[in-house]
């Protein structure tokens, strides 16, 4: 992916068109717009009258303008007055990370539980699952044990004690993260920004394109120190290595595939400031992304079987149900790896 | 590979050389003659003086020639006197099961502890180890605990115990085989073997050919019965489905593959017998079978893993530990799948 490729041209006078800051002040504003509509949404959809389903959507929506608010503000910050972004950018970090964590234990657990289903050969009922009582959806699969080995259930009801009160807990630190102040003066700056974005002086006739070609070469570079060539040999055995390993933290070599994942998330959303209201950006992103997604969440998965098996006074059947769950996550891991190489391979062969 | 590959070609004329029951005659008698040598030296090297390694290697050998001459009454059986061949048939399984038993369970072994220093990220030590009092060898090495966790190194431990007491009653039942009146009456059968081959009357001027292809044709029907199309794709994830299943004999889905591999065996040694003393048989053949080696092998190392799990009393982290270690030999035999695949493809795309 070179350079130029950034740049958008016009289909009537085939030159490149140059972006500038008064594109990302209204990409800002669109977000920031999202952002405020999310929240409305949210906080109609908490009543009691309301639906799971539009509470979550609503809730997805919040995260997904936050991060690209705090994507921009990373990226364009040049651009951006400083004390403004530097005071809200940490903000926004919190809010984002508060948000995701609820749903991210939801579908830790429904991984682990659909993987436990494979695991047993059982097939899977796909059963539509009643909300908790707290408001927040219940995606995960409720297990049908029959079909389960003793092991393979004692592992899976373990799982779902685990991570069901850790998605509670993080249900109530989102409530309670929502009712703050330390949010309203978030939603505060979030509704300025809907109106009036805090560029620099200069920034209204200055280019967008060095910093979105900024944030594409320290993607790149990033990729480049990935172990790709073998990633791409199929069946390398490398994500398994260190699984026994008596080092409490198993997966140092997770972390530059999870920098890599957030670098690409950067690149995405500074070429969706540049392309504006034009043609979608590049579909092969949106392939290599959910690749790093999948190896993340495998990751994490693994990680909590893992976190589960120390459970004291487990029986050793389901202690050995986690190990298998864990290898296979790790598993998981290793055909990310795979898929992403074999996308960002394509990629390179096409630019 | 079509039947004609068969039909080995005189360099200088050209044309296809009938090969026939003599060419048989002339290979089961120097097979014969291989086994006695293996015999012998096999008797003098269980002594005392000799050296563990030169035990094994006529261990080996032994193993080796009576495949090959088992095999070749299969194929060529209507070539043979039927009472005869008949009668040593099943002698000959008898035997090549036996002999082999010891050497099945130390490889499993080895295999598992070096899985498990892998697992374990330890630079795996290799020392040259002792060899047991019984005069067997013993090639396994001896796991450096100190690299391991807890659980890890119980799992050696206990793996260690189980297939070590496996191998030391396979070992005394070989050695009691050995001394048996069966296998001296076994042994006189291929002493006779060795000088007199009882072929039928019409043997020595029939064309081999036939049936050395219809051995190839019963591979390729058994071949083209392999789930070939998920095996091509890498990380499937097939080898781990069942893999907590509560059926006791989790899987049957190997069968087909352990099946191709004696059928490839068979093919092989057809073969053999048909290039005499001239040019070595098919190299590719030569890749295709260590695939399905490996996929043995990893199968049965996955369910001896899952059986020492099975142990009463046994702590969870050393449950757990041998749960990541069945689900990564499952998925060796999947890594093997996959390598066969790509071998037999390249195989019918140069032929």
């Amino acid at each position: 992916m070179a350079q130029q490729h950034l740049e958008p041209t016009d289909p009537l006078s085939g030159h490149v068109r140059q972006v500038t800051g008064d594109a990302l002040a209204a990409y800002l504003r669109s977000q920031a717009t999202e952002f405020l509509r999310a929240l409305r949404q949210h906080r109609e959809s908490g009543g009691a009258a309301a639906g799971v389903e539009e509470h979550v959507d609503a809730a997805r929506a919040l995260r997904r303008s936050v991060r690209r608010v705090s994507a921009s503000l990373h990226t364009f910050r040049p651009l951006l007055d400083t004390d403004w972004s530097e005071s809200l950018r940490p903000e926004l970090a919190w809010l984002s990370g508060t948000l995701g964590m609820e749903h991210a234990y939801e579908s830790r657990l429904e991984r682990l539980l659909l993987a436990l289903h494979r695991l047993s050969g059982a097939v899977f009922p796909t059963q539509p699952t009643a909300a908790v009582p707290s408001g927040s959806a219940r995606t995960a699969p409720a297990p049908d044990r029959g079909n389960l080995t003793v092991g393979a259930a004692k592992a899976g009801a373990l799982l779902d004690r685990q991570l069901t009160l850790a998605r509670t807990r993080a249900h109530s630190t989102g409530l309670q993260a929502l009712g703050s102040s330390r949010f309203h003066a978030v939603a505060d700056h979030i509704a300025v920004l809907a109106s009036e974005v805090p560029l620099t002086k200069a920034a209204p006739t200055t280019g967008l394109h060095p910093y979105a070609a900024a944030a594409q070469e320290r993607l790149e570079v990033a990729v480049t120190a990935l172990p790709l060539v073998t990633a791409g040999h199929p069946y390398n055995a490398e994500a398994l290595i260190h699984g026994l390993s008596p080092d409490p933290s198993p997966h140092p070599q997770d972390a530059p595939w999870h920098q890599v994942r957030l670098l690409l998330r950067l690149h995405r959303y500074a070429r969706e400031v540049l392309a504006g209201d034009g043609p979608p950006v590049d579909l092969r992103l949106h392939t290599a992304g959910p690749c790093l997604d999948r190896h993340r969440d495998a990751s994490e998965a693994a990680a909590a079987a893992a976190a589960a098996a120390r459970t004291p006074r487990i029986a050793p059947a389901t202690a050995y149900a986690l190990g298998v769950l864990h290898a296979d996550q790790r598993h998981e891991v290793e055909a990310a790896r795979f898929a992403f190489q074999q996308c960002w391979q394509k990629q390179a062969v096409n630019s």
